[in-house]
Protein backbone atom coordinates (compact mmCIF):
# COMPACT_ATOMS: atom_id res chain seq x y z
CA UNK A 1 0.00 0.00 0.00
CA UNK A 2 1.60 3.48 -1.05
CA UNK A 3 0.66 6.06 0.90
CA UNK A 4 1.33 9.92 0.04
CA UNK A 5 0.42 13.07 1.54
CA UNK A 6 0.95 16.25 -0.50
CA UNK A 7 -0.80 19.17 -1.28
CA UNK A 8 -3.65 19.28 -3.28
CA UNK A 9 -3.75 20.63 -6.93
CA UNK A 10 -7.21 22.08 -8.87
CA UNK A 11 -8.32 18.25 -9.80
CA UNK A 12 -8.57 16.88 -6.11
CA UNK A 13 -11.25 19.32 -5.63
CA UNK A 14 -14.21 16.57 -6.90
CA UNK A 15 -12.62 14.53 -4.85
CA UNK A 16 -12.07 16.97 -1.46
CA UNK A 17 -16.16 17.90 -2.15
CA UNK A 18 -16.81 14.10 -2.13
CA UNK A 19 -14.76 14.42 1.23
CA UNK A 20 -17.12 17.22 2.71
CA UNK A 21 -20.31 15.79 1.65
CA UNK A 22 -19.65 12.35 2.88
CA UNK A 23 -18.51 13.74 6.38
CA UNK A 24 -21.85 16.69 6.13
CA UNK A 25 -23.99 13.48 5.58
CA UNK A 26 -22.34 11.40 8.66
CA UNK A 27 -23.34 14.53 10.41
CA UNK A 28 -27.19 14.38 8.93
CA UNK A 29 -26.57 17.81 7.70
CA UNK A 30 -25.99 16.52 3.70
CA UNK A 31 -27.89 19.74 2.47
CA UNK A 32 -25.76 22.48 4.41
CA UNK A 33 -22.80 21.81 1.86
CA UNK A 34 -23.37 24.77 -0.39
CA UNK A 35 -19.91 24.99 -1.73
CA UNK A 36 -19.06 23.55 -5.23
CA UNK A 37 -16.42 22.27 -7.16
CA UNK A 38 -16.21 25.58 -9.68
CA UNK A 39 -16.50 27.54 -6.59
CA UNK A 40 -13.55 25.32 -4.53
CA UNK A 41 -10.97 25.60 -7.76
CA UNK A 42 -11.42 29.11 -7.62
CA UNK A 43 -11.71 30.36 -3.87
CA UNK A 44 -8.30 27.57 -3.46
CA UNK A 45 -5.98 28.25 -7.08
CA UNK A 46 -6.91 31.50 -8.22
CA UNK A 47 -5.72 35.07 -7.30
CA UNK A 48 -5.20 35.36 -3.66
CA UNK A 49 -5.65 31.59 -2.13
CA UNK A 50 -8.46 31.28 0.25
CA UNK A 51 -6.90 27.96 1.82
CA UNK A 52 -4.41 25.41 1.41
CA UNK A 53 -5.55 22.01 1.40
CA UNK A 54 -3.78 18.81 1.48
CA UNK A 55 -4.83 15.23 0.55
CA UNK A 56 -4.03 11.53 1.55
CA UNK A 57 -3.89 9.29 -0.97
CA UNK A 58 -3.36 5.57 -1.02
CA UNK A 59 -2.68 3.80 -4.29
CA UNK A 60 -3.33 6.98 -5.97
CA UNK A 61 -6.41 7.24 -4.78
CA UNK A 62 -7.53 10.53 -2.41
CA UNK A 63 -8.66 8.83 1.14
CA UNK A 64 -8.37 11.96 3.23
CA UNK A 65 -8.16 15.70 3.37
CA UNK A 66 -6.99 18.29 5.82
CA UNK A 67 -8.15 22.18 4.69
CA UNK A 68 -6.22 25.21 6.19
CA UNK A 69 -6.22 28.52 6.31
CA UNK A 70 -4.66 31.87 7.93
CA UNK A 71 -6.20 33.77 10.71
CA UNK A 72 -5.14 37.13 12.41
CA UNK A 73 -4.71 36.62 16.20
CA UNK A 74 -4.95 39.94 17.95
CA UNK A 75 -2.28 38.54 20.42
CA UNK A 76 -0.10 36.58 18.06
CA UNK A 77 -0.95 37.80 14.64
CA UNK A 78 -0.91 35.58 11.70
CA UNK A 79 -1.82 32.08 12.80
CA UNK A 80 -3.05 28.96 11.21
CA UNK A 81 -6.08 27.29 11.59
CA UNK A 82 -7.44 23.48 10.40
CA UNK A 83 -11.21 24.13 9.44
CA UNK A 84 -11.56 20.37 7.92
CA UNK A 85 -9.92 16.62 8.54
CA UNK A 86 -11.35 14.27 6.76
CA UNK A 87 -10.76 10.48 6.24
CA UNK A 88 -12.88 7.69 4.29
CA UNK A 89 -15.07 5.81 6.30
CA UNK A 90 -13.01 2.46 5.11
CA UNK A 91 -9.81 4.03 5.58
CA UNK A 92 -9.95 5.25 9.51
CA UNK A 93 -7.70 4.19 11.63
CA UNK A 94 -4.85 3.25 9.71
CA UNK A 95 -3.24 6.47 10.56
CA UNK A 96 -3.82 8.72 7.68
CA UNK A 97 -5.65 11.21 10.10
CA UNK A 98 -2.40 11.21 12.43
CA UNK A 99 -0.42 11.95 9.24
CA UNK A 100 -1.96 14.53 7.92
CA UNK A 101 -2.29 16.50 11.06
CA UNK A 102 1.32 16.02 11.08
CA UNK A 103 1.55 17.40 7.29
CA UNK A 104 -0.39 20.58 8.78
CA UNK A 105 1.96 21.31 12.04
CA UNK A 106 5.04 21.21 9.79
CA UNK A 107 3.40 23.38 7.24
CA UNK A 108 2.06 25.98 10.11
CA UNK A 109 6.37 25.29 11.31
CA UNK A 110 7.86 26.31 8.36
CA UNK A 111 5.49 29.33 7.75
CA UNK A 112 6.47 30.03 11.35
CA UNK A 113 2.69 30.63 12.76
CA UNK A 114 3.23 31.42 16.56
CA UNK A 115 -0.30 28.99 16.46
CA UNK A 116 -2.41 26.30 15.07
CA UNK A 117 -5.88 26.11 15.88
CA UNK A 118 -8.82 23.79 15.32
CA UNK A 119 -12.12 22.74 16.98
CA UNK A 120 -13.49 19.61 18.15
CA UNK A 121 -16.71 18.47 19.51
CA UNK A 122 -16.83 17.66 23.40
CA UNK A 123 -18.38 14.51 23.20
CA UNK A 124 -15.56 13.21 21.08
CA UNK A 125 -13.28 12.15 23.74
CA UNK A 126 -11.22 9.84 21.74
CA UNK A 127 -9.94 13.09 19.83
CA UNK A 128 -9.28 14.98 22.67
CA UNK A 129 -7.13 12.63 24.28
CA UNK A 130 -5.37 12.46 21.09
CA UNK A 131 -4.81 16.04 20.71
CA UNK A 132 -4.16 16.47 24.40
CA UNK A 133 -1.13 13.93 24.14
CA UNK A 134 0.15 15.97 20.93
CA UNK A 135 0.23 19.04 23.27
CA UNK A 136 -2.62 20.73 22.11
CA UNK A 137 -4.73 22.68 24.90
CA UNK A 138 -8.75 22.24 24.79
CA UNK A 139 -10.21 25.55 25.72
CA UNK A 140 -13.90 24.34 27.31
CA UNK A 141 -15.04 27.70 28.47
CA UNK A 142 -15.25 29.78 24.37
CA UNK A 143 -19.13 28.74 22.63
CA UNK A 144 -18.88 29.18 18.90
CA UNK A 145 -21.58 32.41 17.78
CA UNK A 146 -23.09 31.90 14.09
CA UNK A 147 -24.91 34.55 12.09
CA UNK A 148 -26.49 32.41 8.90
CA UNK A 149 -27.45 34.27 5.65
CA UNK A 150 -30.79 34.41 6.93
CA UNK A 151 -29.58 35.84 10.20
CA UNK A 152 -27.21 38.72 8.08
CA UNK A 153 -30.40 39.42 5.94
CA UNK A 154 -32.64 39.71 8.65
CA UNK A 155 -30.35 41.91 11.33
CA UNK A 156 -29.27 44.27 8.57
CA UNK A 157 -32.86 45.01 7.72
CA UNK A 158 -33.45 45.92 11.11
CA UNK A 159 -30.83 48.76 10.81
CA UNK A 160 -32.26 50.48 8.15
CA UNK B 1 -20.94 63.93 21.52
CA UNK B 2 -20.31 62.90 18.27
CA UNK B 3 -19.86 58.93 17.15
CA UNK B 4 -18.19 57.82 13.99
CA UNK B 5 -17.50 54.31 13.08
CA UNK B 6 -15.44 53.88 9.93
CA UNK B 7 -12.89 51.36 8.80
CA UNK B 8 -9.52 51.63 10.74
CA UNK B 9 -6.70 53.18 8.91
CA UNK B 10 -2.47 52.83 9.23
CA UNK B 11 -2.55 55.84 11.84
CA UNK B 12 -4.95 54.31 14.02
CA UNK B 13 -3.24 50.93 14.57
CA UNK B 14 -1.23 52.72 17.91
CA UNK B 15 -4.58 53.04 19.65
CA UNK B 16 -6.07 49.38 18.17
CA UNK B 17 -2.74 47.99 20.05
CA UNK B 18 -3.85 49.98 23.17
CA UNK B 19 -7.23 48.23 23.06
CA UNK B 20 -5.98 44.68 22.67
CA UNK B 21 -3.55 45.39 25.49
CA UNK B 22 -6.36 46.95 27.57
CA UNK B 23 -8.77 43.77 26.86
CA UNK B 24 -5.37 40.97 27.86
CA UNK B 25 -4.73 43.03 31.11
CA UNK B 26 -8.23 42.60 31.97
CA UNK B 27 -8.11 38.94 30.83
CA UNK B 28 -5.65 38.90 33.32
CA UNK B 29 -2.55 37.57 29.98
CA UNK B 30 -0.89 41.31 30.05
CA UNK B 31 2.40 39.65 28.74
CA UNK B 32 0.44 37.27 25.82
CA UNK B 33 -0.74 40.62 23.32
CA UNK B 34 3.57 39.64 21.29
CA UNK B 35 2.11 41.41 18.55
CA UNK B 36 2.91 45.12 17.92
CA UNK B 37 2.26 48.40 16.04
CA UNK B 38 4.49 47.89 13.20
CA UNK B 39 3.20 44.25 12.56
CA UNK B 40 -0.65 46.35 12.39
CA UNK B 41 0.34 48.26 9.99
CA UNK B 42 2.07 45.90 7.80
CA UNK B 43 -0.47 42.64 8.14
CA UNK B 44 -3.67 44.69 7.67
CA UNK B 45 -2.61 47.76 5.19
CA UNK B 46 0.20 46.05 2.95
CA UNK B 47 0.07 43.61 0.49
CA UNK B 48 -3.40 41.18 0.52
CA UNK B 49 -4.62 42.54 4.19
CA UNK B 50 -4.86 40.01 6.77
CA UNK B 51 -7.49 41.60 8.07
CA UNK B 52 -10.26 44.65 8.18
CA UNK B 53 -10.60 46.58 11.31
CA UNK B 54 -13.14 49.14 12.09
CA UNK B 55 -12.82 51.42 15.04
CA UNK B 56 -15.56 54.01 17.07
CA UNK B 57 -14.86 57.37 17.35
CA UNK B 58 -15.93 59.51 19.73
CA UNK B 59 -15.26 63.52 19.78
CA UNK B 60 -12.35 62.05 17.12
CA UNK B 61 -10.63 59.54 20.13
CA UNK B 62 -10.73 56.15 19.18
CA UNK B 63 -13.09 54.36 21.98
CA UNK B 64 -13.68 50.89 20.11
CA UNK B 65 -12.31 48.76 17.56
CA UNK B 66 -13.74 45.30 15.74
CA UNK B 67 -11.37 43.13 13.84
CA UNK B 68 -12.22 41.12 11.31
CA UNK B 69 -11.21 38.59 8.89
CA UNK B 70 -12.19 36.17 5.99
CA UNK B 71 -12.64 32.44 7.01
CA UNK B 72 -12.99 29.34 4.37
CA UNK B 73 -16.02 26.87 5.76
CA UNK B 74 -16.19 23.65 3.25
CA UNK B 75 -19.91 24.11 3.89
CA UNK B 76 -20.74 27.49 2.72
CA UNK B 77 -16.97 28.70 0.88
CA UNK B 78 -15.93 32.19 2.05
CA UNK B 79 -17.36 33.46 5.10
CA UNK B 80 -16.70 36.03 7.66
CA UNK B 81 -14.76 36.24 11.05
CA UNK B 82 -14.97 38.80 14.09
CA UNK B 83 -12.38 37.89 15.86
CA UNK B 84 -12.33 41.15 18.37
CA UNK B 85 -14.64 43.97 19.79
CA UNK B 86 -13.38 46.16 22.19
CA UNK B 87 -14.80 49.34 23.65
CA UNK B 88 -12.84 51.19 26.34
CA UNK B 89 -13.78 50.58 29.74
CA UNK B 90 -15.35 54.26 30.39
CA UNK B 91 -17.15 54.01 27.19
CA UNK B 92 -18.80 50.59 27.83
CA UNK B 93 -22.86 50.54 27.58
CA UNK B 94 -22.68 53.40 25.09
CA UNK B 95 -24.25 51.26 22.48
CA UNK B 96 -20.82 51.66 20.75
CA UNK B 97 -20.44 47.83 20.83
CA UNK B 98 -23.57 47.20 19.64
CA UNK B 99 -23.17 50.10 16.88
CA UNK B 100 -19.89 48.15 15.91
CA UNK B 101 -21.47 45.16 15.80
CA UNK B 102 -23.86 46.82 13.21
CA UNK B 103 -20.96 47.85 10.95
CA UNK B 104 -19.36 44.37 11.03
CA UNK B 105 -22.61 42.36 9.88
CA UNK B 106 -22.96 45.09 7.38
CA UNK B 107 -20.00 44.86 6.15
CA UNK B 108 -20.30 41.17 5.98
CA UNK B 109 -23.88 41.67 4.12
CA UNK B 110 -22.44 43.78 1.26
CA UNK B 111 -19.28 41.16 0.86
CA UNK B 112 -22.47 38.51 0.36
CA UNK B 113 -21.31 35.95 2.77
CA UNK B 114 -23.33 33.07 4.29
CA UNK B 115 -22.33 33.23 7.57
CA UNK B 116 -20.51 35.72 10.51
CA UNK B 117 -18.98 33.81 13.09
CA UNK B 118 -17.31 34.48 16.93
CA UNK B 119 -17.01 33.50 20.02
CA UNK B 120 -17.90 34.41 22.90
CA UNK B 121 -17.32 32.96 26.82
CA UNK B 122 -19.93 30.37 28.39
CA UNK B 123 -20.31 32.56 31.31
CA UNK B 124 -20.91 35.27 29.96
CA UNK B 125 -25.09 35.05 29.60
CA UNK B 126 -25.82 39.16 29.01
CA UNK B 127 -23.78 38.23 25.47
CA UNK B 128 -24.71 35.35 24.97
CA UNK B 129 -28.53 36.66 25.39
CA UNK B 130 -27.51 40.01 23.17
CA UNK B 131 -26.46 37.52 20.33
CA UNK B 132 -29.23 35.73 20.23
CA UNK B 133 -31.68 38.27 20.02
CA UNK B 134 -29.64 39.43 17.30
CA UNK B 135 -30.79 36.64 15.57
CA UNK B 136 -27.34 34.55 16.17
CA UNK B 137 -27.16 30.92 17.18
CA UNK B 138 -24.74 29.80 19.79
CA UNK B 139 -23.21 26.11 19.31
CA UNK B 140 -22.47 24.45 22.57
CA UNK B 141 -20.94 21.33 21.54
CA UNK B 142 -17.73 22.39 20.06
CA UNK B 143 -14.33 23.19 22.12
CA UNK B 144 -11.33 25.64 20.22
CA UNK B 145 -8.15 23.34 20.59
CA UNK B 146 -4.88 25.74 20.79
CA UNK B 147 -1.18 24.22 19.73
CA UNK B 148 0.94 27.07 20.77
CA UNK B 149 4.66 28.07 19.73
CA UNK B 150 6.20 25.76 22.19
CA UNK B 151 3.67 22.61 20.95
CA UNK B 152 4.49 23.13 17.38
CA UNK B 153 8.21 22.88 17.72
CA UNK B 154 7.58 20.16 19.97
CA UNK B 155 5.35 18.20 17.53
CA UNK B 156 7.77 19.03 14.82
CA UNK B 157 11.17 17.26 16.85
CA UNK B 158 9.10 14.21 17.22
CA UNK B 159 8.26 13.61 13.78
CA UNK B 160 12.21 13.92 12.59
Amino acid sequence: MSVVIRKADKNDMRAVLDLIRELAHFEREPDAVEVTVEELIKDGFEGHPEFQCFVAEVDNEVEGMALTYMRYSTWKGKVLHLEDLIVKEPSRGSGLGSRLLDRVVRYGYDLGVKRISWVVLDWNQRAIDFYLKKGARVLEDWDVVQLDEAGIKQYVSNLS
